[in-house]
C-alpha cells in the first residue's frame, strides 16, 4: 500500500444485470449510511471488493467482542430480481482530507463503470439544524431528463448551492466517466439518527427507478424515530411559547 | 483520475493566432473572473479543455434547475479577429491548497504554451477595504519592456510586495516555461462583486496589447455598481462626520 | 529520498525464527516505547533497519554531545533463544501527518512480512487522565482465538471504540497482509512516563505468548514510579477531601 | 513541473575544489539568511542552479520595479581562491509544509553530493527572546570530530533538544547521504534582523573550517545593529528599573 493512497481487496468479481451504483455515506443524521445499509440488508448484498485509503481517520476500529478491524470502504454486490441490480458502496468514515475525498470517489466511480453501471446515485441528508414534521426529499442530478424523473416523483430539485463532500464529488464526476449522477438528500435536523429521512430518500429512489425495495423493517424504526421526534418539538413548542417576542425558537427552520 | 492530481478533458484543439494566455479566477470582488467572462462573452469564446484537480473544494455545484456537475477549471480559445488570439482560462473555484495552487498554475502554463502562448496576463483584484471614487490599476511584469508598456499606459507598478494565490504563481512561473508574464491587478473594495474595477483591468489590457474589447455591456453593469458604491460612500462620509475624533472612517483608505 | 514518502537503510538482513512483530511508538506515558525499548535491551537486539519518512516532525535531535541526527524509525531482530524470535519496530517520533502514520504502519507491516512475520504486537497506552492503584491491561485483536488467549491471562477485552494512530493502524492492517494483530494497551494516567504500565503490558504480552522476559530492570523503575505515584495520589485525595461536594476529584476515574 | 513537488532549472554545471556545503535560510533574525547572502557576495558567488518547490507559500515576488519573479531556491558556487569551495543554498522562503522541507532538504544535499560535498554547515539562528549584550554561537553536528573543532573554536555545544525546519533536517540527514553535518546558530532575540549574530556564526565557521571570510562590510552592518540594540536595552532597563518586584523584564533571558 506504500505509495499508493488506496488499495483494494477483491473478494470476488460480481456480474451485475445493468447495473445502478449506489452510494451512502457515514454523516450528519446518518440518512445515507441507514439507507445503503438497509439495501445491502433487504437485497442480502454481497461484498465483493473492500478499500484502504491512506486518508481515512488514522485508528482501528473496535467492535463489541475486541475485535478490531481497520477503516475500510465496502463494494456490495445487491440482486434485486428485478429488471437492474445495485453495487452499493458504502464506508466506515469518508476520508479525512480533500484529495483523500476526491481519489476515493473516482475510485468508487471507476469500479461501478469498469462493472456496467451507468448509472450513480448517491444518498444524502439535508440538514436543516430543526425538527420538522414533514421529510422531504431534495434531489440533484446531471441531466434534466433525471431531474425531471424524480421531479415526477415528489422530490424537490435543489436551486443554486453546493452538495459538499463525496456525495457531491460522487455525482458531479459521474458525468466525467460517462455516467449519469443524482443525489437524493433527505430532509434532516443533523441531531438524531434519522431513519424517517431514509425511508424518504429510499422511497424516491425506489419510485424514480421503479425498483421494489422492502421498506417494512426500516418503516419500524422510523416510526420509533417519530415518536422520539415529536416528544422533542412539543418539548421545544412549549419552551418557544413560553419565551415572548421569539416566535420561532427553531434555528434553520423551512416551512 | 487517481493518483494524478489533475486530469484533462480535451474537447477540441484550437489553432489560435500568436495567442496570448489570459487567467481570471474567482476571488474577492470577484474582478478577474469578471473580466475574463466578459472576454469569453464578447469574443465568442469556445471551450476546449476543462480541468479537474483533486485539490478542488470537495462538492458537487447545483445550477438552477437542480443540474450539478464537479468544480472545474475551463480552457476558452477566444478568436479576436484582430492580430492575437486569446486562450482564457477561468475556474468555479482556486484550489483548496498550496500544492494544488502550484499544480494547477503549471497546468495551465503547460498547455498555453504548448499551443503557442508567449504572453501570460493575469487579471486580477487589488483589495483595499476601502470604497474610492478611483479605478486605479496596478501591475507587475516579468520583464522590463513589459512594465514599461502597462506604465505609459497608466498602469502603476507595484512596489516591493507579493501577489499571492494562483495570480501570483502564474505570473512569476512564466518565465520558468520560457514566456513572459504580467499581472494587472484592479483596485476593489473586496466587499462587492466588482464590475468597475473589471472594466478598468480590460481596458489597461486592452491597450497595453493593443487589442479592441468591446467593452460595452460591461461598462452597463459598472454604472450600476458605481451608483451602488456611491450610495455607500455617501452614507460612510455622513457617518464619519457624525463621529469627532476619528477623521477617516475607511479602513484601509489609499488616497 | 525525493519523491519518495518513506526511505529504508538496511543495515543487514536478519534471519528470525517463528518472528512476532512488536511495535512501541512514543505517546502518552511511554508506555509502548519503554515497553519496547526494554525488549531490545534484555534480549539485546541488533538494528537492522532504519526508516525515513518525509512525514517525520521536521527537525534533527541533538543528544547530549551536541551529535545531531535525524528523526527515525528503528528496527530490531531480537533473539529469544525460546520457540519464537522478536522483530521490533520503534521510533523517535510518529508521523505528523495521516498519510504518514498509514504509509509507515504499511512499510512497518510489509518489512515484517517479508521476514516472516505471522503475528503483529502493538504495545499502547490506555490513556485514564487519574492515577489509579490498578495495572489493568486492555487488550483488542484481529481474531476470536487471539482475543481469547489475551482474556484468558487476565487482559480486559476492549468494547466499541477505536485504538487511534499507528497502533491502530498497525493492528488492524495486519489483516491485510494476512496476518494476525493484536494491541495490548496498559492504563495509565498520560501525566508521567509510566514504567508500571510498561511493566503490566510487557506481562501480558509473556503470558499470552509464553515468552519468557526478564522484567527485573523494569521492576526496578516501576517501583520508584509507583512510589511517586502514590505520593501524588495521597496529595489530591487530601485536596479532595478537603473540598466539600466533589467526591470525585480525579478526571475520567474508572474504577 | 506537474506531477513533481520540485524542478530544477541548471544554468551551469560548477566545478568546484573539495566543496562544502552552505545553508542559510530566512527566518527569525535572518541570521543565516544574512550570513550566506555575505558569502555570496564577498566570494562573488555564480548562481548554477534555481530551484521550483509546490510546497514553496503560493505567491509572486514583486521587487522594486514591479518586476514579479516566483519563489525560488538558488544555488550559487563560491570559488574561495583557498583550499575549498563552497557551494551556498539559500530561498526566497522555506516550504509551507513537513513534506516540502524534507524533500527541499533532502534536494539540496543530493546536488550537494553530486558536486562533490562531503561536508555540510547550516548557519541558523538560536533565538533567546531577549536583547543581549554576548554574541554566543551554539553547534551541533553528526560526528564527535566535528564538534569537537567547533568547541575548540568557542562554540558552545547544545545540550538535549532539537534543531527545527531544515536547518535540522539538512544537519540530520548528511550521514545518511554520507556526508557529515553541522549546524552553527547564532544567539539572537528573533526581534530584529541581526548581522552581529550573523558575523558571529561566520566568525566560528571561518576559524572551524580555517576559511579566511573577508568581514569588513557585515562588520559595519553589525556595528549599526549592536547600537540599536544598545537603546532597546537600555530603554528595557530603565523600564524594568521602574517596575518593582519584577526584576527581569526580559522574557527568555540567558545569561
Amino acid at each position: 500500500m506504500t505509495g499508493e493512497r488506496i488499495t483494494a481487496k477483491v473478494l470476488f468479481e460480481p456480474t451485475p444485470k445493468d447495473p445502478i451504483l449506489v452510494c451512502g455515506m457515514p454523516g450528519s443524521g446518518y440518512v445515507g449510511k441507514l439507507a445503503v445499509d438497509h439495501l445491502i440488508e433487504s437485497f442480502k448484498g454481497k461484498k465483493f471488493t473492500e478499500a484502504y485509503s491512506n486518508d481515512f481517520p488514522p485508528q482501528g476500529n473496535v467492535r463489541e467482542n475486541g475485535v478490531v478491524s481497520p477503516i475500510a470502504g465496502e463494494f456490495y454486490m445487491c440482486e434485486t430480481g428485478q429488471k437492474r441490480d445495485l453495487l452499493v458502496f458504502t464506508a466506515d468514515a469518508q476520508p479525512a482530507t480533500t484529495i483523500g475525498e476526491y481519489e476515493l470517489s473516482e475510485w468508487v466511480l471507476q469500479l461501478a463503470k469498469k462493472h456496467g453501471a451507468k448509472l450513480v446515485f448517491s444518498l444524502a441528508a439535508y440538514i436543516t439544524g430543526a425538527f420538522t414534521a414533514e421529510q422531504r426529499v431534495f434531489g440533484a442530478a446531471t441531466s434534466l431528463e433525471l431531474t425531471s424523473k424524480m421531479s415526477e416523483q415528489g422530490v424537490r430539485l435543489m436551486k443554486e448551492g453546493a452538495i459538499s463532500g463525496m456525495n457531491g464529488i460522487i455525482t458531479g464526476m459521474a458525468k466525467f466517466y460517462g455516467m449519469e449522477g443524482a443525489c437524493l438528500l433527505g430532509e434532516t435536523s443533523g441531531y438524531l439518527v434519522d431513519p424517517v429521512a431514509s425511508e424518504a430518500v429510499l422511497d424516491s429512489f425506489s419510485r424514480s427507478l421503479e425498483i421494489v425495495i422492502d421498506l417494512a423493517s426500516l418503516r419500524d424504526k422510523a416510526k420509533e424515530a417519530k415518536q422520539v421526534i415529536g416528544q422533542i418539538q412539543r418539548m421545544t413548542e412549549q419552551e418557544s411559547a413560553g419565551r415572548a417576542g421569539n416566535p420561532s425558537g427553531q434555528p434553520g427552520y423551512i416551512g
